[in-house]
């Protein structure tokens, strides 16, 4: 892979710009700007600007509601069911969580079950978004099918995250951000492109047999659940996706399961069946001061992950990391060295500047 | 492994009468019974009678509060913090359980960290409680420890299992019980009674390195975390068993991480530093009727596990469950032909009926 570092600053005002020119009001625009920048930024390379194009096509094509009347279907004090009326779901996503929070300030804590939207980005952006008010975060989404339920040989589920954040006082935040199954699909495409074989418990091909060729996965196969086999507890992953699919599009609404509307265009259908509107949302926060003195909190919250670091490594490992490491070790990059951008992520921004005619973003 | 199966109404009446005997009030030790009875009756061997003789000679040597005076430290609407007052834990939970669905009846959902408390039996038992309220229901334990964090070399954390269920109008409920290890430390206790090697990727030895010998692992080594090693992503049974930890423990200042207190007596010490008091569970749900109309919810259920159903199988595989079949299937099997215990279970059962002189359960 080649890497060109861009400005993140500059990244930033790209696709605000992008989104404007599209037709998404100003404020939305700088919301889903955001939210993109959030994945950039912090290294997790597949839901950041990698797939600005994707939505801007599906604007194009008039497949998402630039001006969503985003409204509340049911609501009961702490809970509430949104419907996102089709809008982008950088923007109908950081609304709920919004409102999750706000209800999470007013009760203790707050939930908010979302229909009618489509991809939210990074998982964790969400939950880190409720740091700032001092309360404990939760996302989980739903996604297009690419993971068999275990023991099963055909996609019925995505790859339905969950993500949780915990506030610390000294020490960077706790921030869980997870793939219910054993790994994104990018994963096996970045080993495709780059000829090297997979690890035995990725995929299986489209007859159902294992394998640890990239391609064959690819070409009508299928990711395995986290835990991957019956010795390694796939069944475990298979819990994890029905749990994020029930409170995200069974709860909601939206279409569930292998219902579960594609993201890109060009990614083929699902089933043509629809059991719901759009894909689903659920976003939580809880009020730490509801259950406990937040000082204390944040201070254990920092001499938890002072004992896990302390934790001697395994043999040929360097250390052990807390959740959330990776991603603050790459932002610490990034917003020094610029964002790492590869060839075909540059050429699909490239096309969009020339279509758009909106500058590209500068190099670092 | 020898079989005699026992009635389960008489197993009740025996566990109820021995928790009366140790001195448990009498509708604590009834409350109690029914925790390790849904254990017993579910398949889940692990958690049942098999643990009886821990509980039965914890509170003899006193180190269980027979009389708990079970106290809300910190509450807001929807969320509140208990001590468990060093209760048998089997009654704490219960107890702790009931005051989150109350809240979620009221609040639209309810959440309670308990600290003081020991363990509580199989988490599983707890969100099966909420679906007769029509509540989605939610439960988590921390544990002692026996599990390293992701490339670590050292037991941290605990096999911390998350439970969930969810109601379905005409098919059985959705049950999610799944501890965050890649398997329970009995699994690997049997492996080595019946002489047999364990899959790569369920325990490392004392050394840290990669065992499939189980006895290796009880001498000093550890269990991994669901996903074992990198190629499995067991960073993420890590960041599970953080969650769990986190909201059980730290939230609830009970002692978290290494610190957690050994469930029983004769299986070592914790580090003698204590961070807080007990363990820590953490309990939740939701009410389905805050965010959906009941029957709608319960009927998409049932559709969603005809889908899930419907997946062909894996080459090798009859059939895809959903999760809670096991228990499901086991359940029918054993109201039907009654509790198979094994020797090492009934000996420890003959040992509690002649210390206390209450009659030993009868054979089905």
């Amino acid at each position: 892979m080649e890497y060109a570092p861009i400005d993140h600053l500059d990244l930033r005002r790209f696709v605000r710009e992008v989104f404007e020119w599209t037709g998404i009001p100003a404020a939305d625009a700088a919301l889903a700007s955001e939210v993109l920048a959030y994945s950039d930024e912090h290294g997790i390379d597949s839901h950041g600007v990698a797939r600005l194009d994707t939505y801007f096509d599906l604007i194009q094509q008039g497949k998402i509601n630039k001006n969503p009347t985003i409204r509340i279907l049911r609501e009961k004090a702490s809970v509430a069911t949104i419907d996102g009326d089709n809008g982008l779901g950088l923007v109908v996503g950081p609304k709920c969580n919004e409102i999750a929070m706000e209800k999470a300030s007013e009760y203790g804590s707050g939930w908010v079950s979302v229909c009618h939207t489509n991809h939210y980005g990074a998982a964790g952006y969400y939950p880190v978004q409720a740091l700032r008010r001092d309360l404990i975060g939760l996302s989980m989404t739903n996604t297009t099918k690419g993971v068999v339920p275990f023991n099963g040989r055909e996609k019925m589920l995505g790859t339905n995250p969950v993500a949780v954040a915990f506030p610390a006082a000294t020490q960077k935040p706790l921030i869980i951000d997870m793939a219910s199954s054993t790994v994104a699909y990018g994963k096996v495409e970045i080993a495709d492109r780059q000829g090297k074989s997979v690890p035995y418990g990725w995929c299986i091909d489209a007859q159902g047999q294992a394998t640890v060729n990239p391609l064959e996965m690819i070409q009508g196969g299928s990711l395995l659940p986290l835990g991957s086999d019956e010795a390694g507890s796939g069944h475990k992953g298979y819990c994890l996706a029905t749990m994020v699919d029930v409170l995200s599009a069974v709860l909601s609404g939206a279409n569930w399961g292998p219902f579960a509307v594609p993201f890109a265009i060009k990614s083929g259908t699902s089933d043509t069946k629809q059991v719901g509107k759009g894909i689903g949302h659920f976003f939580g926060a809880w009020d730490i001061s509801g259950f406990q003195d937040l000082e204390f909190f944040k201070r254990s919250v920092d001499e938890w992950i002072r004992v896990m670091r302390s934790t001697p490594p395994l043999p040929g490992a360097t250390e052990v990391l807390v959740p959330g490491d990776p991603e603050h070790r790459a932002y610490g990059i990034r917003i020094r060295e610029g964002i790492p951008l590869d060839r075909k992520v540059l050429d699909s921004l490239r096309r969009i500047s020339t279509v758009s005619g909106i500058g590209m973003p500068v190099y670092h």
